[in-house]
């Protein structure tokens, strides 16, 4: 990144945003699967946590910026090597999902980490376990390349259940009458006047 | 970490936000000091950036637990080892602020990581130049020490800065009429109705 | 960490590699504990990996400066949580493994990453199923407080099976005749004599 | 990443380690460019440190495969982006190095992390700066892209001044009489001959 805002190029966040969505539609993941995931990870900690609930949460990572550079970049480079079109021996390496080849975990990490180093254990977990969708991607014998999308999606999964776990701490201290401190983003959301000015 | 909810034990976040906020007061770093350091990694990108912005991007990366769990470990191990009670080598690593000793960067990375990966090169860079209050945070002549707050202090500004980065692009956009996809934050700010009910 | 070498303090490699056995041994955990959670991990991949392979393997990682440091730290936080010696809240969250807390986490990633990437699936998976020896670390009746070592011991088991892929590689390739470029470690061994005799 | 071995796809560590080194002089940086900045970054910590010296750690820190893999993920992404062959909008920001798209810092601290947390701060400082091949690299108006490399380039430097850290700690030790305990690195080279010869 460059912290020089150029003339000429302007960033479009709504475009960011949205190649986010078709190209993970495109490569055949859709929320719901991710949501399941989520529910995989969560239901034992949290008994009457919802369906909805696990996709509005997905639905909150896919908006950060990090998540979505990470998963446009991944599917890239997946795309290409299903097209053959990458270098020897990157072409291979991300091809055969070489072993010594941690890349895409590196990329997931940075998906996992926006919501902080509580997710770490879920998305390992996951990565080893690959229920549901993770078993379609990571199946090699269909001739489509899912390297990348195979760990990202884990880390969205995992991302969303740290999100989960803050903000039901939040509704358990609130419950219990206990003194609450909002993090950022619930201090946002009670002061819609003031930030809309900010921003 | 540990998922399990258990019975007796309940947090409180605002425990932990005052926590931090005495903290860093009783060792004498104010958020004033902080937002200086943003404001000298920042003007030359937004000239027309204010103390005022500055301070509330501080607040609001210190509202976060995981930047909070950093913050009070880290002053913790600080505190001992400047009373002598870490146990040897630990205690003389902490102490020297030891050149191969890095778990003070370890714990400063968890706190730029929040809001990803566009400030880690502002913290390399406050971290090596040193201005401001991280000058006195880093003299050995004091028999204070703060080898965490150092690193901890510098990681904070960074993070500010990035958080500053997302919404000026956020406001750039709108400024220029182009289509704008609000990351989660906004989202929550902009439906507080809904969001109310959620939370 | 600070660049400066400084005049009176001489650090003690020895001392702090000693200090670092000292402390898992004293704190119940044994190097052919790890080992058998390396053994877990990786006997799927490697039918004839011996115990004593694993045992070298958990030896090398714990020979790491990096290591050594995140082990140390760790392990103090542990004991002064168990003899009630940290401020509150910090207290309250290492004593009870809070859920919302992760510098765990985060130095026992810093174990992980110094073999890289590809070990970030394995540390989730056995902080997640808790075989073992982290399954005695885990027991919260004890009164003893393991919150890092727990995670610590995980990752090291974790890093020691991504030294075991990269040797593996090697020790393939040699054996099908392909063309082989060591890494920093095999060439320095490579110098002198063959890595044959070294493993 | 993968754990399972496939049949008939045989990585070939040679050829990885030789399309790096391809890869970098076929996009104009040098190991000797690369060790000027390890002496732009170390030279004032050790005064006696030679060129060469320099040369010697940044070859070691490229024989890594998580650093290979990084530099030609990294390059690949500069060459498509510089052929106008990635999809929009993936294709603008890394074309116009985006200040919110940061999975090229992302790929470089993985670099970094390969020699531990004591570097995360040359990284910073020098990617800021942007002193000697650092400066060509991200001339924008050359219409060659760098986003990746530019970032890379630093890190590899900022990972041989932690290598040199940790060797020079090594020496001093020695110099000194103080006992001294191999990292694995050591330890593999002095069990063939003695670690003065190898340096």
């Amino acid at each position: 990144m460059n912290n020089k805002i150029k003339g000429p190029y302007s960033l479009n966040s709504k475009a960011v945003a949205e190649a986010t969505r078709h190209w993970m539609q495109e490569r055949g993941v859709t929320v719901d699967e991710i949501a399941e995931l989520v529910m995989f990870l969560q239901q034992k900690y949290y008994p009457t946590l919802t369906m909805e609930e696990c996709v509005h949460n997905v639905e909150m990572v896919l908006s950060k910026r990090e998540v979505q550079n990470a998963v446009l970049t991944g599917i890239q480079l997946d795309v290409l090597a299903e097209e053959g079109k990458l270098f020897t021996p990157l072409q291979d390496m991300i091809e055969n999902d070489e072993g010594l080849y941690g890349v895409d975990e590196i990329l997931a990490f940075s998906i996992v980490n926006v919501y902080g180093s509580i997710g770490f254990t879920n998305y390992g977990y996951v990565d080893k376990l690959k229920p549901g969708v993770l078993e379609r991607l990571n199946d090699k014998s269909t001739g489509q390349v899912h390297t990348y999308l195979d760990d990202i999606v884990g880390a969205i999964a995992a991302a969303a259940s740290s999100r989960i776990a803050h903000r039901k701490q939040a509704e358990r201290e609130q419950e219990l009458g206990l003194p609450h401190a909002p993090e950022d983003v619930e201090e946002a959301a009670r002061k819609p006047a003031a930030e809309d000015k900010l921003e």
